[in-house]
């Protein structure tokens, strides 16, 4: 990596140098693992511990906490933003070569941007657009009709189904699928039947789906994730969820048909969302929570329950079993003692 | 989509008509979107409000909810039912055109049916049979000794491990992992070693694997899925698991090693099952629940908690961690009081 | 197979010999299913009814059950771990034949040992190692810079990120992805920008990775698997967790980013474990719980609920709501007779 100057990053972000302002850095590090030529960052007041012993060329740390730290320092509002700003600028994603990889099967009648990039093994079946810069990176398989717009890049391995739609800048890790049949089983008399699967995924500008996430294509009208949409690993929407701008959603949640999930909306990992709800904007759901009831009230929301030493869980599990004997109890020692 | 007159779908699929019989559809809709040209249905009550306001050409409603529409009406006796054979009739899964893709590799000895669609990038190993009108689409990987009947279909990008079975009509979603091997680890004084895994997969007919869905091989015998086994997306099979015919099992569900599930059960979201258990027929589990004993009667279960507020949530929490004192001090009452 | 003598695989695998040496055996099987020409096992005292009744030609046995079967037995300290031997020995993984298949896109200045086996639709990018007796089976993708040891193999589907590195005899099941992005985000006023991931993921030598598991690379540092650790299927371990040597993680469970997991750990299915944690070595934690502190001794923890019927379970959430007015109604009986 090239080497830059304090006093030119801080320029570039919008920061102040304390310290030496040239001093070079041509790295990024850990608190723990930094030397003189790299650059660290306090975000989590847990770590100042570290702060006080890191060996970092320079820090960027806020206001409050520069007092902790003697060397030279990057201050800033928001040293986690600056440090993402920074490293993308020292780290920027690998520009991949335009064209169509020779083992790719591609149908004739796609429209495929000349500046965009058709990985190995790729297979885009009919009427499919693919826009300006979009990386479609090896094995991925795009069925017909589908339109992925300018800026977008398919890691490897991921599935998009027929007719589904990409915005633009939209992030797809691999073994992603998008726009699978959703799960809709009508019974009858004695067996399962299906029921056809006819709307689309469409996936705002902005959005990041994560390794692995499954996204079911909607049964009538389609399932919807607004711009700037975040999903981690092993997500599971299904069919006609409404999923809105700037929400983040954490590994292994599961979100069943046709909820709608407002904006800014943040779900811990592990959480779970029945179907049919509607959860406003601006709602934190904490880790390993169900949800079973619409909610109508920003805030923060839960039902996990801490792990403890198993003996002393079991005998929790004992005294649940005996609550209802103990409201039988209860009432009755109130009643002997004429409250 | 060609127009049909209603009483054309009414003949067809055995209901009766309320209206103009001769009014055509071309299409279908969700009573929010519908216009007159698009059919509509009505299966969960809590949609009766749209029924008044919607602008469909015609719905599908049960004879209850008739009077609650005044536009033109398909009466059925179970309108998701019959939603579901109309839509299947209007949009009939596309037919693939037979043949081996150039891109393929299908080992030599492999019986492949002529009718059979082998689709870019798919790798067949040695021994395999392929029965008639099946489709394999892209990416997709067989390994050796595989046996996939008539009319079955693996989307995309799914594995099959070897000597593995599946039944006749059968559909497979991308990513879906059928016949890795099961979880199976013997200690060695510091270590593990890998216990072999000697079983198959074997699955029935008319059954539906969801995306990234993983089903394990069998540790010495096989793992199963009787016919019409419905899994959604994510779910997690592990070694001799045996699931009875019918049963629906719904999406990031774990099943442990050689638990054996009835027929006609149904597992809701996110749930555990642990390994070595039985649960009998009929059997309902709710959201997020655990099952840890085997189930000998048919009925409901669960142990999942709704979230609620957090603080609500917390103080919930403490009382937990309190029940223990609570019941030495009832005791305590109790005996002072003369119980 | 291969017939053998109880008295051969009794020598060969240091186990004692009662019945008939020279009785031969060409197959494995299960108690249940065994005939006079294979061998079974008990290990789970569950099964005791199925041993009196094996037809088995042998079984695998302790010194403690041996009496409760007549027939030839192989007399074993841990039945498990003989059985484990024997079926590797009688069943040993096939060889694949080395060499790159023809459809395998490797790029010019990759490092393959020729004793290496890169299967069909394998894409491998510039610079990466491929040791000796290396399988890459079809459809796998491997980034630029990546480092696989000898010996490893990649059954099919494996996505590998840029500059990870495998060690020695790893084993990495389907749709596996392993060094995906973190899901690295900082609120940037009214939206998110993406932090750059770039650290690596370091796997050590005789790990195994379950199918469709997920892995993600470091955002700064690396994310590490010490030697030895077995993942199961559709497990998410996030950005710069570290899992100590010789633990073992079924299935579908979840690790937060950061947290740092001791040796020799067993954790249970579908368990959820919070972010920037600390769990030292031998913690065991059960089923579907949940882990949101650190663990400091070895031991038991949990938090899963079993199932009960959903009536019983019904009343004991009425309760839950209940805790609260419970403790102001005990406290006040407490003050009234005055203890």
């Amino acid at each position: 990596m090239t080497a830059f100057k304090l006093s030119t990053l801080a320029e570039q972000f919008g920061l102040e140098v304390k310290g030496e302002p040239g001093h070079e850095i041509n790295g990024l590090a850990t608190l723990e693992r930094a030397s003189s030529a790299t650059l660290s960052f306090l975000a989590n007041p847990n770590y100042l511990p570290q702060l006080q012993e890191t060996r970092a060329g320079a820090v960027i740390v806020s206001a409050e906490h520069a007092g902790r730290f003697q060397g030279n320092k990057l201050i800033s509002e928001d040293p986690y933003l600056s440090w993402a700003r920074i490293a993308d600028f020292l780290h920027p994603v690998p520009v991949v070569a335009a064209g169509i990889d020779t083992s790719a099967s591609v149908a004739e009648d796609c429209s495929i941007d000349p500046s965009a990039s058709i990985g190995p093994h790729v297979s885009i079946a009919a009427g499919c657009t693919i826009g300006a810069r979009v990386v479609i990176g090896p094995g991925c398989v795009i069925e017909a009709g589908v339109h992925i717009a300018e800026d977008s890049r398919l890691v490897a391995k991921v599935f998009i189904g027929r007719d589904c739609r990409l915005g633009e800048r939209t992030l797809v890790h691999p073994g992603a699928v998008i726009g699978a049949d959703g799960f809709g089983l009508a019974f009858d008399q004695d067996r399962w039947i299906k029921v056809p699967q006819l709307g689309r995924v469409v996936i705002g500008p902005d959005c990041e789906i994560g390794a692995n996430t499954t996204i079911d294509r909607g049964a009538i009208e389609d399932t919807v994730l607004e711009e700037d949409v975040r999903l981690d690993n092993q997500v599971q929407i299904a069919h006609n969820v409404h999923i809105g701008a700037h929400t983040a959603i954490a590994g292994c949640v599961g979100i069943a048909g046709s909820t709608r999930i407002g904006r800014y909306c943040m779900i811990a990992g592990a959480s779970g969302i029945g179907g049919h709800l509607t959860i406003v904007d601006r709602v934190v759901i904490t880790a390993m929570s169900t949800v079973l009831e619409s909610i109508h009230e920003p805030g923060h929301y839960g039902s996990g329950i801490p792990a403890r030493p198993q003996r002393q869980w079991q005998r929790v599990l004992v005294r649940l079993t005996q609550l209802e004997t103990w409201a039988r109890r209860l009432a009755r020692i109130e009643k002997h003692a004429g409250h």
